[in-house]
């Protein structure tokens, strides 16, 4: 077992997993530094818990600039009342903390993306050492995971909810069962052509039932998007059977990535203006997108096309674009 | 007169103000610096002319991170045919061009926010030498002036067209009939309560017909709102009769700004849940936002309450909000 | 008079300063910027009135890096009760606030130091604004001033407290009456040879009793320090007979600080080893401190000498010194 | 054995271990970067050798902000005769000379901590490239070590000299004595939970006698720190019987630190104020600190309470406190 | 076989090395970063085959602030006709391309110097990941590999072509007689002491005939020193069969490098002057350099010895020198 | 007399200008700052003085990163001897002292172009009380004023001496019998179309005997370069009778820039290829240099034209060019 050859996690929690009730509490990881000798990363945790019943980890925070995750699990914390609750709900709202202070995607301290950092190592990086925690301590704890993600400040995404197309067929239809229970404006099967690194393979590998969404972006939330992540984790936790009451039905369209057509790169800078928005339909060849040079007037922009037909559901987010960032992605609708 | 006692601008055009035809070029203003002793800040600027006629001075990238506006303007340039024009058309899509190039709000050079350093100065930082130029060189030759903003990278707008209340009644009067003209969704009143500093107030103090917009923001820019900006700077251009063509009329909704409890600043930081979006109405009183403390969970979030009745016109875009910080802006149905 | 030239102050307080009672607020600073575009600097600020009486206006973190006077006033601001108070008390524990906020003596926005940047400009940097509020608003209100200081990051002091020899007489008395009410360990008669731009000498032109103190430094506090401060603060109140009840009278040696040969300043870099500590005696000629050169070992060190015969009562706080830096302060019994 | 599958160390010595007399060179660490394509790190070294006997190796700098230990070193390469000397004595003051340089704990090249580097490698970073020096080169030539510590600018200790809990009980003794010898006014028992990494623990695996010391901290140095150091150094060489000469005796009182109730942590940030000093003694439950919110006046302080009866033998220095910082350590007298 | 065990490179190219005819292309790396999510570095290169023949692989750039490689190479890409080619020429001019872009030695991205980074890591740093394509990728395609160099911002060279010597003594000559070809003003035959992390090894290792330059330095480059790299690397290609007609036969001075007493460092910083310049020889004991102390004037200047008599082939090139930089190199006439 | 209106330098000197012979020292210049809140610049200074005769002030460094001027002057204020001194000899090495300790053109402190900053002020920023006290202290000592310039790190020049065209002929005749005596291999004659701010014209104003250098560039000197600046200087003194002894006759090239069509600039931005070198002739409308955009390649360069007959005189040095940069400068021989 790797795990036997591992020194234990520098991590240490205040809160006590096997205790019934609702404790806030910290995850604290100690961080020398230039101007901490003896500091720490405090990063909140909140645990309610109440008899027997299935235990479902809920993350937001995995990279620091997404938002509807961490309201919806700061919402959640707040008022998440043990009697009602059968089992345990572990929720963490900024998994990469440091990151998520920041607002930036990968932590500020050792720019680790956290979700190209497990299985992690206990004496690694500050981000190693948060995916070495998840990894040897939490995701043992868990038989649901839920982990919100949306665009970042630098994509934008169609609303929705999504899991992997899994070698355990019982566990994947576990998986899209929660996706549809979740409810998000569309619903999306993912083929991951490289999951190395990922907290989502991470689970899987463990047999967990995990889910993910992409529900926004541009760095920030709206109540719109903020509502569909609150709604969709009470409907996850009902159907896991960890709170009472129905789940909110909500109309969803199930879309399809099919190869990486669907991803268009722009091969020159510039001010990028869209021709479709996100949403909309093009068909192959069509002009997405074009680049203006910006050193001067008068010059031809460069133009980005359409590989495939396809609903447009991601695009790059700022106005200023760089040569090999992701334009655009499409995808078909099932 | 104050320009007699000034020294000439430091900036040269190799564009040609009175030659007719289309001129693609620049506004070189040297810039000595470590990296460059003789170094220059190349702003790129296009001039359309035939023969007699009025002059429009379009821009955008007054703030950096602004995009609507350079997006039509780069577009504009490499359009307008001089056939179609009777007068002149003086395009800079990029006025704070080190800003537009970083991407941000204030000049990477200086700091400084080109719409707070009117008149300017020619012996002062690169944007004091920009804001003179504007001042005592293209100003004079304009008749319109359409200036194109958005909300930048921190805010974001419902898409409006606007122009202010002036004491030259005549004058204002103009300026409406040209944001009419321009045919944004919806269109504002402004009453500047400080307008010291400002291109606006620069403009207007020459007797000209002043508009502006703001047509968006997060720091990007949709097909969408790029289209009302396209649409928009076309529709002034024949309604001041430089072009020819039927105005595309446009539905719009005209709002006020009563007075400075259109304002809802934030007293703490944290993490920001809003509970309305742009366009939708509250009423004195109600909660538009909740923001989370960051350092733990299971605090109360503070409550940002709406001042008045009213329609949420801008919002603070960041999913982070620091103490200070405006959270949002209300107007009113005119 | 100068006042009326100038424009009105951006800045705008939340608390009345008319009324009586306790308010906590702020002095909101418009602050434009990149990550911000429309936010402020929201300066704490406690206001403490009943009823007529004298007006006492305490300071702190006037450099930021200073912590005695900060302690000391949030606690004051905290426990003060108007019922105790017969006049007004107006308490801001963080002058430059943003410097205070970063820890650090001037300002990370503009590296202003505020207490060489009076009497400020409205229209100026932001710690600019900071003076122009203190000068044309918060000065006039009061009759009585404390500033406090100590040593910060880089300068260590024996605790002291001290006013200025004025051409006023009578204004120098009280002000030297209010230093002995304060009851610091020591206490100095300060002559400065440049007064520009500070704000004791903004206050004393006023014709104020201007009071100030250096109580520590090396960017800490100490229990006995702030214990000073604290105990100090309250002697003053009572002096002014603001709040109720006996000064409790303290031991303090007077001490004077003659000519320029007090100072001495290294004139090369290195690490620093101090032969005397604060309080201790040398003579002329004495060696203060030895510099060692840190390029290599086996070179003999720089000696630093004292100029006049005295007191050490201040030196150079970091273990590494540049050239320039003054190493230490001597001063005379009286 | 691993040493042989390593590569050479990259570091070349300008002095020879072998030769007697007094030599003062470099250790040369080659570090080729952007603004140096052939640099080198000059590690400053001298060896004061005299016929037979055992080796001292003594070393500060470790943590680049910690100054008795340099100081010391400094002053003890530039007049140690080696008339007086039997055997060797190797003295590198600054360890980790780039963060030495820096007046910084870690390193600027690489954020290293070199007392959590070893075993270092030869084709690491440049700390653990030092680190993999003294691993493989300079502990094995040695007897004795000693290597000096100081709270550097984050935290301040009462000062003591201290050796480790082992396993080998004789070896252990042989440390105690020469913390003993060492003579300063506290000494501890060290009981090391996790000693991974560390300098102390590659000397005490190959058998030598180390002791290291905390002996103030702040980022400074006084007369009577650095007076401690000098005088232990050589305390420790009599006791080893390299000088010739008897040991100044000292008073010194031995404390332990039981167990993890030793530290407190902040679990809010915030203006730190202590009540009460290094060396007071506190009740379990006693507040130690108030943490005042930096964002507003008038709002409680959080309180840091001691988990145990105790003296105060570290702190927090800085005025501002980080959530997660260490804020006091206590130890009991033996 | 170690490629067995590693994943895929996560480079993917643009262009058909199989294809005949002219393609120009990118390397596109994926580099997910906080300014773009799903960002890109895109490394141009440019592939002209015809038919059957060797594979020449001419590489720029490897570090990013030396110029005569590129300028040949982005040159040789834009003329070279597939017409006169027989077999296949691949051209990299910006190997370490984020550190072309910053005119820097080493990758702005991860401080990695590319030419110690071989033979790299598919899950490793940027630099680790074009290591690691050139490994497993490039080099395997080619028979021939150019790799220019040149002395970049900190040092300058005479101009010389060079080869190794190698074990195996006919590849050995084989790259000889590829310098001779190259036609530099210079020769060298060199015996790298550590030649580990190196491209030349890696290309070495595998057989291929490895030749590398030195042509100039400083940060830039002349019409002359980028003559001689465009005329080399067309004698190449002829010497080779891979472009037709004769080598432009050049004079060339063959020189040694003996052992370490070819270069001299500096023990202090300071202001450097030469006392020799490039192509001049000195005799050994002579004074190469003087390093006047930067803190004062009066003091005596640190001198740099020759250790060999010799030629001055390199020398540090910015006007200011540190403690440990390479100061001078020399060479011997063969 | 504006002098009467300004404070006091705060600049003090350790040297007394009045006294006879040599004497090192210090103009002090206190500098508060956040990492030493006493703090000083300590700008070198000599001072040779025998008797009567006339003053010459020589100064190096008005630029940061050129550096002939501070060799040949660090190397005479260690060898002038006042024996060989009839009058007075100033030498500042480094004017813009903090601009020389760090490499650079401008000031670190405040991005200061001393060159630009004159005539100072004593309440302005570091770099403009140098000025100041030039302005106000130094020059007014003088009679014959030395100022050495180079390229700087983006600049390479062929070496010249120069003295601009004057109104008072009879000063202008002086000033180039001076240049005809520092005897550089070319010397020119200047018409500076914009002199505002700069030290040469306020040194002009006061009617001083006023000359200049461009000696190379590039951010380095070579043994060439230095020799023509340590000779000019004492052939100089030489000419002014300050030193006894024959001026050593050079031959010199004379040059004459006739109007703006000498300067060539980028206007797009790439790596740079010259294709002429420094002292070659070129015709009106030659390719000076070739700018390969860095993006791709296989795309066109853009081409720098002649715009007049000439020699190239001034070179952009880096590798990389930027659009507005300098890239070339003609001259025309007389």
């Amino acid at each position: 077992m790797r795990e036997q050859h591992l020194r234990p996690s520098p991590i240490s929690a205040t809160v006590d997993f096997e205790a019934d009730g609702v404790q806030h509490g910290f995850l604290r990881l100690p961080y020398s530094r230039d101007d901490s000798a003896w500091g720490s990363v405090m990063i909140p945790i909140t645990v309610v818990s109440n008899g027997e019943g299935p235990t479902a980890l809920l993350t937001g925070g995995n990279h620091g600039d997404e938002y509807e995750g961490p309201i919806a699990l700061f919402d959640l914390a707040l008022k998440l009342d043990p009697a009602e609750v059968r089992g345990r709900v572990i929720i963490v709202p900024a998994m990469n903390y440091p990151a998520f202070l920041a607002g930036t995607r990968t932590s500020p301290i050792d720019r680790g993306n956290l979700n190209r950092s497990f299985p992690g190592r206990p004496d690694g990086t500050v981000t190693e050492k948060i995916a070495d925690y998840f990894q040897r301590v939490l995701l043992p704890l868990a038989d649901i995971v839920l982990d919100f993600h949306s665009g970042g400040k630098t994509l934008d995404f169609l609303p929705f909810c999504a899991a992997h197309i899994l070698a355990d067929k019982q566990q994947e239809a576990k998986a899209f069962e929660c996706v549809a229970a979740f409810g998000a404006p569309y619903s999306i099967k993912m083929l991951e052509i490289d999951a190395v690194g990922m907290y989502d393979t991470a689970a899987e590998e463990m047999g967990k039932i995990f889910i993910t969404t992409e529900l926004g972006g541009g760095g920030s939330a709206t109540a719109k998007s903020a509502g569909i992540a609150k709604r969709g984790v009470l409907n996850v936790l009902r159907h896991a059977g960890i709170i009472r009451g129905e789940i909110e039905p909500q109309p969803t369209e199930w879309l399809d990535m099919p190869d990486a057509d669907c991803f268009a790169f722009a091969e020159e800078p510039g001010l990028v203006e869209f021709l479709v928005d996100l949403g909309d339909t093009v068909e192959r060849g069509a002009v997405i997108a074009r680049i203006y040079p910006t050193g001067r007037t008068g010059a031809e922009p460069f133009e980005v096309h359409a590989r495939m037909d396809g609903l447009l559901i991601a695009r790059h987010h700022p106005g200023l674009i760089k040569a090999g960032d992701c334009c655009a992605v499409l995808a078909v609708r099932v």
